[in-house]
């Protein structure tokens, strides 16, 4: 396979395809109609997408890339399954989540079984690229557990900052897009430094995205996102925009999102509140401002490989996903 | 590391050195305390044993097979976490389950944590084995996990007879056994015969181990394992003595077991009455039998291995196994 010309489209046809050709792999497994399911939700293939350019822009997409870019969407939406569980959340991206569908024993079943398949897949790629794709991935699987862990622990501790937050967020979402990145890398054949530097790029990409999100919990298009907004405040997560706040506010308006965050239930006139003293104390500009600067220390990654089309890929890529509007 | 003379005690040292060691691996992580503690819970080391010895039946036991041994008792132990989940499970081994000390969103991700890891200490296997250990492992995980599901659907679907049950214990135990015992052939530079000598002897080992279970949990001494006897009429699992009975006892005694089974609470009076039933129809020695039919295939399995220390532990192992009275 030649990477000459092939387009974004094309590659995600060729992912689809080996997401669909993993599922021999589970043929009799009563756990595959589930896995299946998973794959029916969508989702924009992002981090795959990324290791695809990502070993175009260090050499060249060989069949090797996409089974490595198959593993890394299936230990994506392997994370996403428990984390559903974990976050009682009953739709994702508009469809039931598998515990909601088949059960949590189920849905803890599904997830397992789709890290054992992502495995399956790494292991496809040739001798010279095994070992340190395992360890590029290995690395991701135990920083996203851990991220997720620590997303659990900062939601019931209170006094945690802004310097826990981005730790865990450069673990729950950055290290995925890292290892994405990292991976297309090392199934690229690209030089240990070239592979640094596409990790600096998906790191800090995988930042800038998550203080995205948070921002658009209260700026977004609830019909796109399929979820309500401001749900991170009805939820009282501590998200970007609260952690800033804390740190940033003044008194008044700090005062006015803790009233929100103390009561037992938060209405809509609480989140409306809240979305005000932010957008007025400046805090939806400092977010942009964050996710700017983490796009451009991604970038700044990029910027010690060569001119190639995988290069150009990769910072479109990064540019359209840091000025969604969803 | 020669292999002549080792004992098995030595071995069972080893294999707990290397499981403290993988702890490294995770040095920093949120989940490190939980996996450590699910470690501490002990068990037999059944499993990296069977991989030891069988690495020493076919050549000798390297460093690689320590690391490939702690992967297999890490998976184990894994599914153990999960399991103990889905079950509902208070104790094991005596000791509080994971997610009744921490919360079932900790208890999955410890448990997602641990299957990170052994693919971490398998990944230390050198370039030779870690092709062909990673696709034996990977192997064992997707079954087991196939094994879980099917015990899940079996516990609810009615109709389902012994050849439903035999395949939902050939995955859920005997496929971890079988991986642990190929995994120590690979590991161990085994050849392609010899590994698969040594996974027939894993799996039915396993299965025979998963039968006598199901017999000990009304023969057994209640102390000793820990949990109350008759717990399966309890819980009403369709285990193995209850599947035999409905193939083979007269209809009188199949009419005591399915009237405690169609109760909402079975009493102590009902767990005696279905023993006897059992015990008179033969259904305790119809188990024994079957244990001894497995264990012999298993046996049988290393007919083919050249005489070795490796060779006699296996075998000692397997019959310790099968006379175990709890």
């Amino acid at each position: 396979m030649s990477e000459s010309g092939t387009t974004s489209e094309q590659y995600l046809r060729l992912i689809e395809g080996e997401l669909e050709e993993s599922l021999l792999l589970i043929a009799g497994s009563p756990l595959k109609e589930g896995i299946k399911y998973v794959f029916s939700m969508g989702g924009k293939r992002v981090r795959p997408l990324v290791t695809v350019f990502a070993a175009e822009s260090v050499g060249k997409v060989s069949g090797d890339v996409l089974h490595a870019a198959a593993a890394i969407e299936i230990l994506h939406n392997f994370t996403l399954v428990h984390d559903d569980i974990m976050d009682n959340a009953d739709t994702r991206r508009g469809k039931v989540t598998v515990h909601v569908r088949s059960g949590v024993n189920t849905a803890i079943l599904v997830g397992d079984q789709m890290m054992a398949l992502a495995y399956d897949c790494l292991e496809k790629c040739s001798g010279d690229h095994l070992r340190e794709g395992l360890r590029v991935f290995n690395e991701g699987v135990k920083q996203v557990c851990d991220g997720q862990a620590l997303d659990e622990s900062l939601s019931k501790t209170n006094g945690s900052g802004m310097s826990d937050y981005i730790d865990m967020i450069s673990k729950k979402t950055g290290a995925l897009l890292k290892a994405a990145a990292e991976l297309g890398g090392v199934v690229g054949g690209g030089s240990r430094t070239e592979v640094e530097s596409l990790g600096t790029f998906g790191l800090n990409l995988g930042i800038a995205f998550q203080i995205l999100d948070d921002l658009l919990d209260l700026e977004g298009d609830a019909d796109r996102f399929g979820k309500p907004k401001g749900l991170d405040i009805i939820e009282k997560k501590k998200s970007f925009l609260f952690l800033k706040a804390q740190e940033s506010l003044d008194r008044s308006r700090v005062a006015v999102v803790n009233a929100a965050y103390s009561k037992a239930t938060v209405a809509e006139q609480d989140v409306e509140a809240v979305r005000n003293a932010y957008r007025e104390g400046g805090i939806f500009d400092a977010a942009r401002e964050e996710v700017s600067r983490y796009t451009e220390t991604a970038l700044s990654g990029l910027a010690s490989l060569r001119e190639s089309r995988g290069k150009d890929a990769l910072t479109n890529l990064a540019n359209s996903l840091v000025q969604r509007k969803f």
